[in-house]
């Protein structure tokens, strides 16, 4: 990919994210682990990798606008396909492009095929591993209004919710955050999520602590 | 102090912070860690110090209103004195309570005197220490938009700010948090900080070589 073609998406992509500086941060650092991952492996198509990075979060104000009716993966991929045939791209590489955007989610069925739709979900999902994953979280709460923790009647942290609807820091930390490290395909995002993971167990540990301490040593016992 | 007039306080607290529920978490907090350090001290006045510590943030939202002109500090202990004299309290120990919350905040012409008034300011310096300090740090910059991190032309987190606005996570952390463990005046307080300080320590370190690997392992070197 030239450096002017990549330009061209690039500008295509703060488009259509321009409301959010957290995104785009986002998005190049998963462009960054992606080239990382690449790196460490045979046969990935260069193009099609980093097209699907820079475009696979492109449907997210539409998916933020209904909620319950639009995934951001699915509509994502369908306007990055249409977008790279605008800029001629060859029919089966803006396919390829397309599915590995609408796999880059956990959904149970629409899982990556290729090795570039793998690439990206691993990328994707190292931004929920170690300190990064914590930080985006906490940031995310204070964007929605979220607590960062609930308490029971002994005034002892919720730390689980049965499945029911995500709504603190503590709860997300267990549904998803922690259960991250063994969803990889690739060996070398397995490798940069362990290397991330016992900053992120010992900040959780250190918050939890930290918090049950200050309830139990108090006036609201 | 009665638990009737605890909860009369507190009633009114929660009126004057109706927007913010991590707010009130923190105040729950300051007052349970000033309870704690109060467990240490001689000679403390209990209901000056709970009355302080729950009225301490009251002027928050005029401050929000008119950020330049206003100190919710200074506003929030007027309206603290008024409202405790409304309750018939002793004008002294209403003033007592304007003098704690008029002092809690960093300021060189307006340090906390009274052993009560320490007692809020450690309390309230507390939730800037260890995990508490950081994850209170990032919601906060989720809630009013400001970025993680900004990058030099090199694509290097720019840590330090030369004393100007903060704004990001990690100029913030340098400029604030990093620095509070020397600034208590009780001893409690120092001993609980000083528990937490490795917890955001090795967060902040984590989090640092996350993003410059990133970086440097990627495209946008």
């Amino acid at each position: 990919m030239t450096l002017n073609k990549f330009k061209e998406i690039e500008e295509y992509m703060q488009n259509q994210m321009q409301d959010s500086a957290h995104d785009k941060h986002h998005i190049y650092r998963v462009l960054n682990s992606a080239v990382d991952i690449y790196g460490h492996e045979d046969s990935v198509d260069f193009d099609v990798l980093v097209a699907a990075c820079l475009l696979h979060d492109i449907g997210r104000e539409q998916q933020f606008a209904d909620l319950e009716n639009t995934c951001h993966a699915e509509i994502g991929s369908k306007m990055a396909y249409e977008y790279l045939l605008s800029l001629e791209w060859p029919n089966d590489k803006a396919l390829h492009v397309k599915e590995c955007i609408a796999s880059h989610r956990f959904r149970k069925n629409c899982k990556p095929q290729s090795i570039e739709a793998k690439i990206l979900f691993d990328a994707d999902k190292l931004e929920a591993s170690g300190a990064i994953g914590i930080a985006r979280t906490l940031i995310y709460e204070g964007q929605v209004g979220e607590p960062l923790y609930i308490l029971d009647e002994d005034n002892k942290i919720i730390v689980d919710n049965g499945g029911a609807e995500i709504s603190s820091f503590f709860q997300e930390y267990n549904y998803k955050l922690k259960r991250v490290y063994n969803k990889f395909y690739t060996a070398r995002a397995k490798e940069i999520a362990a290397e991330r993971q016992k900053t992120a167990e010992n900040f959780y540990n250190g918050l939890y602590n930290e918090i049950s301490n200050n309830y139990v040593n108090g006036i609201m016992k």
